[in-house]
This record gives C-alpha cells, sequence and structure tokens, in this order.
C-alpha cells in the first residue's frame, strides 16, 4: 500500500522514514517552531499566510533556513499533491510544517559544531481526524481553566509558534481531571483567559465577537478569517482582554482552529455558556467558513467521521 | 567499528538507529522530562540518585512508566558497560535518560487512542566532550542575564527536569551576542538570579558559599555534591535568594553540573567577579571533588580535550 | 408607625424582621453577590439591566436561584411600591439585592447537607442619603490612593458585585487617615487606577471622558448611562488604563455611581484637580441626567439633605 | 430542649434568637474578623492564644473593641461550659469569635452615624462535625489546586483571619469539579502552595516536615502546635516557600487545623502522594497530639461520627 | 568669546557659571522633572507644549513653582534668541527647562527649613549635537533590550519627564555590551516593549505606525507630531501594546525625539528589521517633518556634523 | 570664619565653592552612587566598611573611580579632620560620599566624548541635625505605608545606594499627608515592607529581632551593627519577609540609620505598635550602641538638638 510522503533534511521520503535522531534539538529542548495548514478538497488554505508567519516564528528565534518562502511551498505543494491522492475524496490534509535548531553540540561531540546551526527542517501531512471533532460540533466543547498559567512573553512569546508546550500538555490533563473531553483554557498571569493549546477562543455578546489581545496568544491565522466573516457577516469584531466572567456569561462561545475550523463551546468550568447549546452566530460563521471554502464543514465532519471509524474497525 | 548502544521503548539497538518518530510528543510539545548520569572511571555517580529524580519529575508530569526503577537503573548499567568500551579509559561517559509522553493522537488518527498513553523511553550515553570546558576551566566562564526571564513555576516548575526549553535556547543566543562564548545566567520574575541552561550557580562571600534558592531552579545533585564537600571543607552554606549585585561582589562564583561537576565563573555582564580569576575555594572543591571521583578532574578536562581535538583532526 | 417591608428568602416581611442567623455564608464567609438599584420618582431606573447583571454575578459564583428574573422583579417592585409610601414624595429609594451561599455546613451539622446548596435571597430598600453628599455636591470628593492593591481578578472578579470586601474598607480607611472625608481610590496591581468602593471614576481631557479599562473594575451601569449622556453631549468617551498622572493633570473628574448618579472629584492625594471646583461638563452631564431621570438632581440632593437632617433634629 | 448560647453585643441569648440585621457590615461587606478555637473534654485548648490572635486580626483592621481580652475569655467560658452540658460526653465543641465592623451608615441613614464605629461581636459554640472527619481520617483528604489564586498580602493580609472569602469558597467549588470530596490547595501569585480555606499544608521529606512561609498564609495556631509535637518525636520542621512538585513528591502530606487537629493528605491532582494512603509520621503526630490532649483523636472521630449520624437518622 | 546665558533661580547668567551645590536634592537624591524642547531655523518648535508638560509633571510631582508659565515661556525665548546668535545659521539648539525639590533639609542643617520647599528652576541651551546621529540616520540604530526593566508607574510613572534614570543609564550599558552604537530598549515587566532613553518606539506594518501603549511611556510631544503626519499622509496609526516579536518582524521602525525628530530602527538584538535599511514611510515621515518644520532634516544633519566635527578639529 | 573643606574631582576645596556643572550625570540622570558615614567623637565609625560598600555599589554600576579604597580613605580623614575642628566638641559629623557617571556627552558636545567616562567624585561633610530627631527618640516615630511601591530589583537594585530616588521623595510626601512628622515605609511589589529612605526597620517580637529581607532593601551597616549588639545581648535576629500586620502586631519597632543610629517607631498608618511608647529593647540596644561608640548618643542628640536650636536663634 503507498504510504505517505514527508520532507526532512532536503530529502522527501515515505513518512514511515522521516524520524528524527535521538541528538536533534527538536527533542532535546523543545527548539522548534511550526505551522499547521490545512486543505480544502485537497488544496491548501492560506499556505503562503501560514508560510510567512513560520517566517515571523523563525527570524523571531533566529533560526536561518536554506529554503526560501517559495521553495518551501513548493515543496509543501508536492507533498499535498502525491499524499491526497491516499485519502478519500470528501476528506482533507492537515499539513505540517516544524524546523528545529538542528542537532545538538554537546551530543555529538567536537564534530557537531559545524553542523550545529543547521536547523531541521520538516514538512508532512496528515489526515484530518474528523472522529475527534463530530461530537464537540453537536454538544460544543468544554474548556476548563487549570491552575497552570499560561508562559508569559517575557519568557517565550507566544505569537512564536513553538513546541516547548510541556505546560500546555500538563494543562490539559488538569482540564481532563475535570471531564475527560474538556480542554484547557489557560489564564494568563494578570487573570485574563488566553487560548487553548491549539485554537483562539471567541465569545459573542449582543452579536459581538470579542476574542483575547494579541499580546498573550499567537496571532491565529484561522482567527483572521473569522474577523473577514464577521465583517461580511455585518457583526462586530474586537481584540480585548477577558476574563473568565466575560465567557461565563457570554451569549455564545466558540474556538477557531486551522483544521476544524470552527467549533462551539458550550461550558466553562462546568457553567453553560448561553443556552447550552452551540448558537446562531457560530452557524451563521460555520455556514459562511463553508461557502469560503467550497466545504460543507458540518456535512465533512459528520460523514468524515462515520467513515473513518468504519474504517479502523474494518482494519481491526 | 563498534557503535554505541541505546535503549529505546523496550529495544536495545545501536545508537544511530535509536529515532523517534515524527509523531512522537517529544517532537510535537517538548513534553518529555529527561536526566543526565556521569561516570567516573566508567562507573555511573550516583545513579540511584539520577533515577529517584528522574520519577519525581514523571511524578510530577503524571507519565506512567512501565519500568521499575530497578530495571531502569539495570539496564543503563547494562548499556553504561558496553558503551565504556569503546571510549579511551581516562574518558568517561554521560548517560541520558528521557520519557517523553508517547505518541500524538492527532497526528496518529484515531488508532492512536491505545496507544496515547504509553510515554516514550530512551537511554542513551556521549562521551564526555572535555574540549568545550578546557578553556573555561583556565580562564572562567562569562555569565549574562539575557532579558528574557525563566519560565515561573505557575507555569512550569524548574524542578520538572524537562525539555520544553526554547527560551533557554533563546536565552543563550541573547548571552553570545554579548560573547561569543558567554553562557546565560537567567533571571526569574522578581529579579533573582536562577540557573543557566545546564548548571547550578555559586557564590563564595567571605568563605561562605550561597546558591539560588530552590523554588525557581532544578534541585540540582551536583549542587547537593557540592554542599557535602562544603561541609567537608569547613565552609558554610546557604540557599536564597540572590540579585546580580551578589554576583558581582562576590569573591568568587563557579556553577556545578552533572557533567563537568565545577566550572569557575569570572565574569558577569563584562565586570570581572572578585579578582577575575578562578578562585581558590572553587580549587578546593574541585579537588575535594576529585577525591571523591576518584578522578584529577582538572587532569582528565586537559588530557581528554587534547586527546579529542586530536582524534577529531586525525579522523578529518 | 409603619414599616418598611423587605423580602428574605420566601417572605416578605417588616424589614427589622429581615436578620440572618450566625451560620449565613454572608457571614461567615462574605460569600455574596449583590445589586443596588434607585428610584427616581419612586420608579425603579433601569431595574432590569440591574438584575439581568445579578445574574450575571450569580452564574459567575455558581449560585441557584429558584427565583426568575421576572418574578424578583416583580417582587421587588412591589416592595418598592409599599415602601415608597413611606418616604417624602421628593425623595427616592435605594433597592437592594443580594443573594449569599446560604447556610454553613458545619455549623449546622449533618443536617445541613440538605440545604447547603440554597442560596439565601434578600431584597430590601434605603431611603436615599442625601445629606452624604450634598457638601461633595458643591465642593467635590477628595480621592486618595491607599497603599492596599484592588483585588486582582485572578483572585476574585471585581466584575463580579461581591461583598468580600474588608480591603475596601481598609483601604478607605487608609484614606480617611489623609482627611475624614477622603474615599479611597484602589491601585490595581500594574499601578492603574480602578474604582472606589462605591463608584467608577471618569475623567475629563480636551472634552474626552476617559475612564479606567473593565479588567479591573465593575462594569458599572452608572457608568453606561454616563456613556450615552456622552453621546448625547457630544463628548467622545473612551475605556483605557489610566494611571495617577491622569487624574491629577485632568481638566475635571468625577465618579459615577447607581444611588448619587453623579459627584465631582476635586482632589486627589490633595492635589486639586483641573481648577480645584467642579467642572463645566461635570455640571453638563448631571443636568442631562436629571433630564433622563426625571428629577432635578442637585434640588434634590440640597433639598432632600436638609429635610432629612431636620427630621433627625426632630426625632432627638 | 435547652438549646446553646450565643454572646451577641452585649447580651446572652438562646443562639437561634442570635441574628444579624441585614445592615451589618458583616452582611454588606464580609468586614469581619473571627476565631474558632476549640475543646477537649470540654475544656477550650489555648483560647488565650486564640483570643490574641483575634485582637493582632483587630488591631490589622483597626476595629475597637470595648471588650478586654480577659473578659472575652470569661463570657466564652462562660458559654462553653453551658453549651458543653448539651453534648454527649465524648463530644466536643467548636468555639467562634467574630467580629464585625458594625452597622452600615448608608443603610441606617443620617442617625447611623454614631453607632457606626461600634463592631458587632458574636461568640458561639458548634458540635464538632465527626462525620465530616471520618473518612477522611482513614482515606486521606484529596486536594486540588484550583485556577484562583489566593489573595496576595499586598490587597488583604492572609493573616488577617477575616471572612471576605468569596474567592476561598469559589477555589473549593473549583476543587469539587474534580472530585466532589476534594479540598482546594490555593497557589500565590508566585505558583508557591499556601493553605486550604481551613486549614495549613504540611508535607514530609526524609522524616522533616515542611510547611509553606509565613508570608502567604495564616500563621495557625496547630501549625505552631504541630512544630512543639515534631520537636518533642525529634522531626525536623521548616518554614519554606513550596510548590505542588514539592507536595507530589512528598513522602506523606497532611493538614492541620483548629477543629480536627490533623487529617492525612494522600492526593494532589489526583496523583497519590508517597503511598497514597496515611503515612507513619502522620499517624505518630495525631498519636501525640492525642496524648497532649488527653483525647484519642481517632476515636473520638470514628465514634462522635457514628454516633452523630445515628442521632441524626434518629431525629429524621 | 561670548557664552551661552542660563537662567538659575531668577538670575540670568552665562552657562559656565550655572552650577548647582551639592546639597541640591537633584544631585542628593535625582529628584527632578524636566523637559527639553528644541528649535528650527532657531524658533523654538511646540514651547507652549513642552512648558505644559513640564507642569503636568510638576503637579505630579508637587513641585510649587513661582513661575507662571508664561514667564517661563518668555525667559526662555529670551535665553534662545541670545544663545542662538553663537551658532551656526543652519545649527539649531536644544532647549532644557529642569527643575529640583530644591535644597536638602538635613546637609544645610535648621536653617534649611525656610528655603526646602523652594524648587531649583533652570534653563539653558546646547547647540544639537548633529554628528552624533549622522551615522543613524543612512544605517540606522541598533537597539538591544537589557535584562533592566523599565521602572514600573506604581513605582514612578514614566510619563513624569523626570531624571533618576539611572536605571536606563544601566540599561544603556548592557546595550552597549552588545553592540558600542546600540541603545537599550526596555521591556515593562509583563515583557512589552517601552521606549528607550531619549525616544519612542514606532513600528510599521503593512503601512499602519503602530507605538507602545501610554501606561508604559512618556506621552511624546514628537510622538504626536508622528501622529499627525501619519494623519497627513493617510497613514493609519495605533497605540498599543507590543513585543520584541512584533518589532523584528516590522516592515519598519524608527524612534522619535525632541531633538533629532526621526531616526531609523533597523536592528534589533542583531536581528535586522525588515530590509535592514530605514524605509520608504520612515522617509516619507521625515521629508514630511522636515516641510512642517521648514528646515531640511536629512541636509541639516549630515552639513552639521561635518561642520561641528571640523569646528572641533581646528579647536584641538 | 573658616569653612569646612570638601573634595571634588581632585582637589579640595571650600565646601561653598563644591559645585557641579549642570551638565554633570548626577543632575542630568540621577546617575549617581554615595555613602553616608559617620563620627563619633570625631573619629569615623566602620569608614572601611562604608567605603566597600561604595565600591561594591560603583562595582555594580560599573564606574571606574581612579582613586583606591586606600587614598579615598586617607583623603576622607583628612576632610574630616578639617571640618570637625569647626564643630562643638560634643556634636558630630556626618561623612558623605557620591560618584557620578561624570558629565553629558550630549550637553557638552563633541569634545565631551573624551571625558564622558570619566566620573565625578565628591567628599563632604555635614554637622549631624540632633533637632531632626530629639522628638523622635523621645515619641517615636510615625511610619506610614504610601500607595507608591519601592523600585524593584530588576529595575536597580536596592543594594545599590544611589540617588535616583524621586520615587522616595514622592513616597514621603504622601507619607507626610496623613501626618506631617511622618516617614514612608515603603511596600514591595510583593506587598512585604521593605525600608524607609534613609533607615532599616526592625521589629521586635518576644524578644526576637526580625526585619525584612535582604533582597528588597540596602543591607544597611548599620542593620549590621545592630545584628552585633542583639548577639552581644542574647537577642535572637532573623531576616525575613515582614507585612504590615506583622509591625502593627509588634512588640515594639525601630530604625536603624547611619547618622542617627537607632530612633524607635512608635507608630504604623496611625496605630500604636506594642504599647505605643519606645521600648525596653530599643532602650538596651541603644545603651550597647552608646557604649560601642564611647558616646551617650540620647543625651548627645538632646543636648546636641538644644545647641544647635539655640546657636540658630542666636544668629538670626
Amino acid at each position: 500500500m503507498p504510504e505517505p510522503l514527508a520532507y526532512l533534511n532536503g530529502k522527501i521520503t515515505a513518512i514511515s522514514q522521516a524520524t528524527l535522531p535521538i541528538f536533534d534539538m527538536a527533542i532535546v529542548a523543545g527548539a522548534t517552531v511550526t505551522e499547521t495548514t490545512r486543505t480544502f478538497r485537497h488544496q491548501p488554505f492560506r499556505l503562503k499566510e501560514h508560510i510567512d508567519r513560520l517566517f515571523r516564528s523563525l527570524k523571531a528565534v533566529g533560526f536561518e533556513l536554506d529554503l526560501t518562502r517559495d521553495s518551501l511551498q513548493e515543496l509543501s505543494q508536492e507533498i499535498l499533491e502525491h499524499n491526497a491522492r491516499l485519502i478519500p475524496a470528501g476528506h482533507d490534509l492537515g499539513l505540517v510544517h516544524f524546523v528545529s535548531a538542528g542537532q545538538n553540540l554537546t551530543y555529538l561531540g567536537i564534530a557537531g559544531q559545524a553542523t550545529y546551526r543547521k536547523p531541521t527542517v520538516c514538512v508532512h501531512t496528515f489526515p484530518l481526524p474528523f472522529e475527534l471533532w463530530v461530537e464537540r460540533l453537536q454538544q460544543g466543547q468544554h474548556l476548563v481553566t487549570p491552575s497552570i498559567r499560561h508562559v508569559p512573553p517575557e519568557c517565550l512569546d507566544p505569537k512564536i509558534k513553538n513546541r516547548s508546550r510541556l505546560h500546555w500538555w500538563l494543562a490539559d490533563e488538569q482540564a481532563r481531571m475535570v471531564d475527560p473531553k474538556a480542554v484547557a483554557l489557560l489564564l494568563d498571569q494578570q487573570g485574563n483567559v488566553t487560548e487553548t493549546s491549539a485554537a483562539n477562543l471567541f465569545i459573542v455578546r449582543d452579536r459581538k465577537l470579542l476574542t483575547p489581545s494579541r499580546g498573550v496568544t499567537l496571532g491565529g491565522i484561522s482567527q483572521r478569517v473569522v474577523a473577514e466573516l464577521a465583517e461580511q457577516l455585518g457583526l462586530e469584531y474586537e481584540e480585548r482582554d477577558l476574563q473568565v466572567y466575560d465567557v461565563v456569561n457570554a451569549d455564545e462561545a466558540f474556538t477557531s482552529c486551522t483544521t476544524y475550523c470552527l467549533l462551539p463551546v458550550t461550558k466553562l468550568n462546568r457553567q453553560p455558556i448561553g443556552s447550552g447549546v452551540p448558537g446562531p452566530i457560530f452557524h451563521q460563521l460555520l455556514s459562511a467558513w463553508s461557502q469560503l471554502a467550497g466545504v460543507d464543514l458540518v456535512e465533512q465532519i459528520r460523514r468524515g467521521a462515520d467513515e473513518r471509524i468504519a474504517e479502523f474497525h474494518a482494519n481491526t
């Protein structure tokens, strides 16, 4: 059976061959920046914007790539084209870029000095995991504020999309203590809500969309899509500091994310938000996004989930 | 030529075969805890203490290992024994343990659910890089306080020896802006000095050793060795909050680290500390440590560095 | 002589009978949320908005009421109607709602378990204390920044109108050390001005109204009235972080509050603000509010104060 | 049937008559300081120390009492003596003192001015609720760190034993989301563990007792008892900053509290502490305390719980 | 040769005679507020605005001046007129006002009491040092974020233009460790960029000017000029929190300052900003400013620098 | 009449001639470090320790002096010897050293470059102002905690005895709002008490001396004298974090300072400390210090104050 391809340090290989030596700084120090893009109907969505943001992250950490934006885009397209053939027609792919600081000098020994500064570059894809979203799409997500705080910008700027995220992993564990399906919504050190480990938060109040200030969150590309759709739908849109009080008292809430686009949030710390079910503004935005993408996102998630689960059971 | 062995997820393999799939949470999120031990005369030093600290880190992050402390110790010994035969008699090894959160669910797809909670476990060694230390041993290290602050305990406790360390990598980059050989000494959010990316700091004032409070640093095992040696030498020892002022005005300063044991610090932010050369207390402690280890550490670093550099040039 | 009525836990009683057992969580832990509304010409002003805000506070603390908003509004009206008959025609009432967490389990013993989750609900009124405002209306208030800081949102969100306010009581005591008539203006932990124990602050600069950001203050309903009046009068209006510097250098300053509506601020920390007397914008806003309310607020405070003082002396 | 007595503002009355008017600052602002003492064999334990601490709280908030320490002690004894007769011989009482800032001026109107500064003073008792402790004694408590932080000393010093505790109530609610029997262990703004809503925390490491620094907790009187017992048992004792890492990696943990004396802690955030059951040092300390008190505390809790539950069922 | 004049405490004297006794609070405590204005073609630019800001600083610190704004403006004009005659026609002057808290009581002894509250007032000029700017104009400035943080508003509001600036001096020293020509860009305690020791920062992103929020910087008068010129040129303008990430990823960056007006920033922490050379928006703004001022600012700096260097060499 | 001498930049001159040009960085930026020593019977007390601390401050700020410690000590002695002859026999002198960053480059123009790095050095004396202390000695000082916070170590370390102290000046102004004789006791950003603008704080609790931690205060030399005297008198001594609660509830409180040695503190924020009068431990320590100094300090202050006031009146 044909296998998906991946790009790793100059070579295109089968994804199962794309492994990192244990001396890579990705493994040794989490010294990695990353991006995730997704396809709609097998075409990447805003790939250029994602590559631009990857280069902003690279600049902020000072990794020097020997690939131009264009060549990275081209090889991403090439991999996508190949890998898309391996998934069902109605499904889509996530496309991942990551760049680490390269090999660890101490472990490599003296010979390492020369290669130290050569970053590790990887591009790969994964089929979108619709089965993870289907229930949340219907019932909404449960967010929980853990006691762990988001790493502040004076330590590591959240706008650098990076992979030193153990604190996020632990925060999600804390959220799952409350509800195995819950997702952590981290607070910053001033008590403002920030983001989840994968998504930007929005609340709706009187037909106005509010989302946390940029200082403490990744400036999401799907967040910007929401802003565009909001304008198109005549909804006000504002970035500002928000607290837990604002979220539990919102009319609606939802998160935006590159892979799933939009998922409703219907509970925070066990308190229902609004009427406790996905709200009308959420549905309007999701429809508008479906139109923009040329894909019925609700339909895709539902059918995709069914098909993936069926296939999984067929294989086991 | 025989290759060093490594342990990875239940198997012992040649180290070059010990690679991680790009879906491992070590790579995806820096969700990894770790330990480094070293040998003296090819015997591990305080291995039990290091394994105990690894298990404390594991408990703090909630990774559940299917190896007992004893079995981990045994297989570490086995790998050490084999790998020690591959290095010159007078050299020694660093022994690394790391455990990640296992594979990433989203990337693996639905099949991942089952294996998600199975951590990745790896044990490997590396020859000690004496050439990195020889100049610092003679002239002392230059520490620089970067503008980046240490991640605070309410985000991720520094006592968890973890690998979400991009902020450390960036901090060292900032230090190298000042001096290519400098090492970052991170401040905490209150302006206290904490630790370097690899070592604990000590200052000497009136024959008293002072080292930063445990709240904001890894509780170092070599730090505890220093405490023991201090007692043996009749030096007072105290953990307390210290600021840059205290370091620049110290009589001496040095760092302790599992691999190199002790290295002097002779400059902070370009200001000489004490007389600007490694001080007498540093030398006393290093001698005492040599005696404890049964290895002349100065001699080993000097000779080891020469031999490694010579071998490197022979090979290129 | 007829007594005002109050509502307490399902019953309407004479206010002097409305007492709480010492095991109530209002007394044991200050675990209470509250609202204050006022009447103009004996009709409640924006009662629905106040009840909505009460329900937002209730949601944020998780107290579950067995009264709907409508029934609470009705019984509030009923009490108001009765009690308004007991005050002079030109006077008005304050209307208070408070809800506590109910009885304390430990004190009640085992039987308490059942009733624990039943909140205590109280509705009562009080005649507006014009005598407290008459001098401040003429000469302006003196605000003082105490050394005590406002409780930060990560501990207890100021948008929850609650009664765990010992720190406010102490802050006002500190203000009174400087001037027995002074009122505390609390700073937040970043040094921004927030609010007084009863009111929102506004400053006027170049005909623009500025008021502290919502993150660190109760979102005042009278603050919103000011915003409406400002729009009506063609004055710009902005919420933003403000510091002491901004207040002492303002053209004018004033506070807004449910009960007294608006009072000028003419001194901060003994420094005169603007010309040191109530300013023209303040007077414009107060006139506009009088019109909105159908009550000459200046006249009411002056005459009301005289009448209340006269009555008091008659009674003693 | 005879009822317990309580003291309220100069009068001794049946406890059911001890109610506060809704204008009391205890209810209006949580402006109250308090103490809890308990009896052993119907005699108060360290009552003088508790009254001294009450007076320290009073001084810190500036409430001026017209009772001396001696007269407060006497009337406490008097109430205790009476109320102790109403409980079974083997049971004991909790004794509560609280003092609020008196009546609210605004609500009382002009006549209030005179009585404003007269604090409300109350003394009452409650039978110790053994049924709340019996299961925790055997299985240990589950502590959970909520996302809510402890109010910092610059807002309200935790050494003032006060009743503006809505944030504690909310924190316990957050803990109960994880486990209905869990109790909140609040972190301070630096991420150190502080205290639970009713007790001081201790951890045991290598036969050494560690308890959080005094800056961020109430200086507990039972905490001091533990210190005395530790000395007697030859255990080291130290106050220092502790983090979650320290607690989950402790050999044992327990809390001390005036009413229950000592209860084990066997889980933090679902992680077992030590062997996951109450430890030997806990048992030693509890035995020592039983001896000091002249009461077998284990026996009393077990039997007392049974008897109270039986009585409760008899009554319903 | 005629000497420039200065005003000091009521007298106009030759500048070399304008010295302060060592008991002045300017020297003893840095208790001084200040302003700097500049001339264009020997006429002061926005002198009234600078004097207004001086009076805002004076109010914020509570120094009471016995000069009106008008008389201070007049004597400033008088000094300017005289001193302008001493410089070449194409050059310009900086005009400095400073006011200290007067003499130190303790040092003066008992007689001091009377004069204590009389502030020291000084007005002087200096020829603009074009030679400091000429290279930076062409190549851009290198900014470095030091580990020292800006003093927060709760200690000393940066909007008070004051001379307690040792921390700035140290911050610039830290910047010079990286590059002898670098200038410090201080972060605040939340990790936002603030200002340099002499200037406000701007970044350009998609033809929009962004500058840090007013809370943590001096509200610059030249910053306001930039806002005016931006409007004139159709560029958006916004004050908001910015981090290092935003600056390194900007299209352009520059600083504004009373004396030099505008200088480009082309590097931050050794990372090039945009294309690494002064950008088109910078040049547009500088041209617009030249037009506003009636002085070709580029030409003036280039020619002025040459002339001053030549004159200096002629004199030595 | 002969005048006291002062040393300024290499020359010894009459103190009235010791003035600084307005371009000195002492005036321009408060970029100055300093020391104050005093004499007992005209001999300097611990002059070497003060000069050592001055050199620690110099090192921390990086000013390079061209005087050795010995030569600075010698010339200090020389000045003291001369100036002591000008005061009454029973009086004593304060000796001040200060070093600024030298002249400001921008103001001096291009010629400044050469002299820029040459610090300004000044040594002078002043007769001790006994009249400022006599009342406080008898009645104790009133300390007030202002809303202004102490500058944190990450901005400017309080252990650097520096003259960028406008925030202290403002803090004292805030204290004087409460009581014209009050002195500010600054809190740090965590709410701990730190120091007054001139002195270290001590509290006495159960015959134990407690003084704030070194991190947030100048490590006082007189503080160390107190430690020595405490040991001599068998009093425990500890440095630790203290809050307002601790001070108002202390048995006694006092401050130590180079010039006056010790003065009692009898009120904090209008609350009496202990019995509200200077306490027995204070008196013991002051007696011990008198013995150490060979001067009856109480007698000297009383008589000295009388004599200075008499002389002042004679002269006016």
